[in-house]
């Protein structure tokens, strides 16, 4: 037989695989399995009857361009609703700033094609989300860490660390942040320090890429909206490049988010998306601008907050009740994860093997670590699993670490 | 403001836009225009009210993961139809050879990232399919192309270019071909010709990228089912990529395509498509996979034969009537273009000025030449015009040629 390895390009040969992805396939061997791992959203928040009747009316064939080829920078009625979505978060867009992308995750490819040569320094957050860090990887960028606070990412240490770099060399052009309700550690970055971030991006001219799947869902308890205006709201001189997506706030299945940046950016990412996937499922947009232009999103948000707010509570309970002298947590300001940290001397994926015996699975923290760090965080999702199932899941986390923990 | 340009990439600087991507922008700005550039599909064929029926029935919320995210490889359902598909094509596939792309684009994408280095040499037709020199450019690979005859690429001209490239010292490992009814030109490879090019591929160490978009459309007065059998199909020693898409045979508005390729590169393919878009869109695979199951594709099939052989007869009467003298064309055995070849001293780009004077537009032959030749040839799309049109814009055409050609 063929060898292929003589075949693969560079890319090819050092494609970065998801940890998140590779749980996945646990999930399909091992039955009756409780999954922390994926960050899914709960399927009972889909409004079925909703999306079933701008289906059906979408497919009347009376729009011949709704199964037809699409612009690649997306239908136009859904990018004047997205400039609508983002003028509610404080962004003022023009259409010219927006595009479609499949999921933001293309967003993230797109950035990483277009702005990042192998061997380019790229500062992202310790720990940071790991879609990122494969886009980036797979086109050979240095990832950089930094580290951050409990209201966010460190700026002291992203000078530093910025000035570190580009005496080594390297170029530094870009910051990736989550500022709201990071994955995977749920912290928010502070309104002030949002303000300095834009500040010192222009002192060291940088460009910010501000991902934002997770805003609209802040626990209203210990979050206030005005606490998730976004980075880019207060961008003057074009130094953001914002993503985000309806993957959290409609369903995932669609594959549709979208990025707002500077315009000439913009025409760039659009001319690579071009020859990556020519445009994003255009039913699917359409069907996404009529769930917008009906009011549907809006009126989701607040049940979504009220949802995933009581998961929290479950969770939160439960690990409290279960292993409440073992784990310490970061408070979550909102999103899908709790940020566990292990006691010392246990370690994230000789637990994560235990706790597969147990049938319950969660993402080890290395994963979202690009400096080889993190073997004592564990990421817990509670947004899929039902509350009994969070309840029961937690049961079995506590069967797998008690023993570990005693037998120090 | 700022000057984005020291922020791009080495890719993001040398985009290569799609020629007939930038068409679509002209059907905006004219009214009433025939547009003869794009490819798209008649939406008369698509079958809007089983498609209402499946999205209805698929919406309904008794599967939950219809919205949810899915597996980056493709829903299982979905690729174990995909090999029912390949099977009455005469190509046996296991699902560890198949996997799901967002358009046949994103599969020439991921060939392109998985598999060519910057200055590869990779070797095409010529003339050849626009979106695969975008992708391949893309990643900075050196497009060579080979001669084609009425039977498809010419093979002493395909050896001794890679013989050549080899020879100055480029890597060359890939063909790219579109063997059924190519795009532009609607030939057809010859059987003989397909197995030659396998023993041709063994010999030279070169892995094939065979293209089949329209192997379906096969027009049945001058072509047999038979003579679209694809390369794939003898393929025993695993040299051929395949890609094949649903955007012609169902609809393109879903982005549904697939990869078949031996399991080590599908798995390469797969690592790189969770960092470009995690899977394509869930829905849109849930509605094709019923598409298929429900017998839908395998009903259209005959129907999109008949349609698109009536309106090659509608444009073919029209250039007689009108260009009979002045163009001639090479017979299409299928798909959805004309290739005429314009008289000597008339250039296809200033013809098109002309053209959008009179509000008909094609795309200019250069676009899908990779050595800088093509300026008299022309592309003409028949596919998505009402036979009226067709006509009409057949008439627009000889309005913006005749004087050309009279004041020569």
């Amino acid at each position: 037989m063929i060898n292929y390895d003589s075949f693969l390009s560079n890319t090819g040969r050092q494609l970065h695989e998801s940890a998140i992805r590779k749980m996945g396939t646990i999930g399909i061997r091992v039955p009756d399995l409780v999954s922390f791992a994926a960050g899914f959203p709960d399927p009972r928040s889909f409004p079925w009857q909703e999306l079933c009747e701008i289906a059906a009316e979408r497919l009347s064939g009376a729009d011949p361009t709704v199964l037809q080829y699409g612009s690649t920078r997306g239908y136009k009625p859904l990018l004047e609703a997205i400039a609508g979505v983002m003028s509610a978060r404080g962004i003022r867009s023009a259409l010219d700033d927006l595009i479609v992308t499949t999921g933001s995750q293309q967003g993230l490819d797109l950035v990483a094609r277009v702005l990042m040569d192998p061997g380019d320094a790229v500062l992202v957050e310790l720990p940071t989300y790991t879609g990122a860090i494969s886009a980036f990887k797979n086109v050979q960028a240095h990832l950089v860490g930094v580290r951050q606070d409990a209201d966010g990412i460190n700026l002291e240490d992203l000078d530093a660390v910025c000035l570190r770099e580009r005496a080594a060399g390297r170029r530094v052009s870009l910051l990736y942040l989550v500022p709201n309700f990071q994955n995977p550690t749920g912290l928010l970055i502070g309104l002030d320090k949002r303000r300095q971030l834009l500040e010192w991006a222009e002192r060291r001219n940088v460009l910010i890429v501000e991902d934002d799947p997770y805003g609209v869902i802040y626990f209203d308890d210990v979050t206030k909206e005005s606490e998730t205006r976004p980075i880019k709201a207060d961008d003057q001189r074009g130094r953001v490049i914002y993503l985000s997506t309806f993957s959290k706030t409609l369903a995932p299945g669609f594959r549709m988010a979208w990025i707002a940046a500077p315009p000439a950016l913009t025409a760039r990412f659009e001319l690579a998306k071009q020859s990556m996937d020519l445009s994003s499922g255009i039913f699917d947009q359409h069907v996404v601008h009529q769930a917008i232009r009906r009011g549907l999103l809006d009126k989701l948000a607040p049940q979504l907050r009220a949802l995933y707010r009581e998961k929290r509570d479950v969770m939160e309970s439960a690990l409290r009740a279960e292993l409440g002298s073992v784990l310490t947590w970061p408070e979550p300001k909102g999103g899908f994860f709790l940020w566990p940290e292990l006691p010392a001397g246990v370690d994230a994926d000789a637990l994560l093997e235990r706790a597969i015996e147990e049938r319950v699975i969660f993402v080890a923290g290395s994963a979202f670590y690009v400096d080889g760090s993190g073997q004592r965080r564990i990421r817990l999702s509670f947004s899929h699993p039902a509350p009994e199932k969070l309840r029961e899941g937690v049961r079995r986390l506590a069967a797998a670490l008690k023993p570990v923990v005693a037998g120090r």
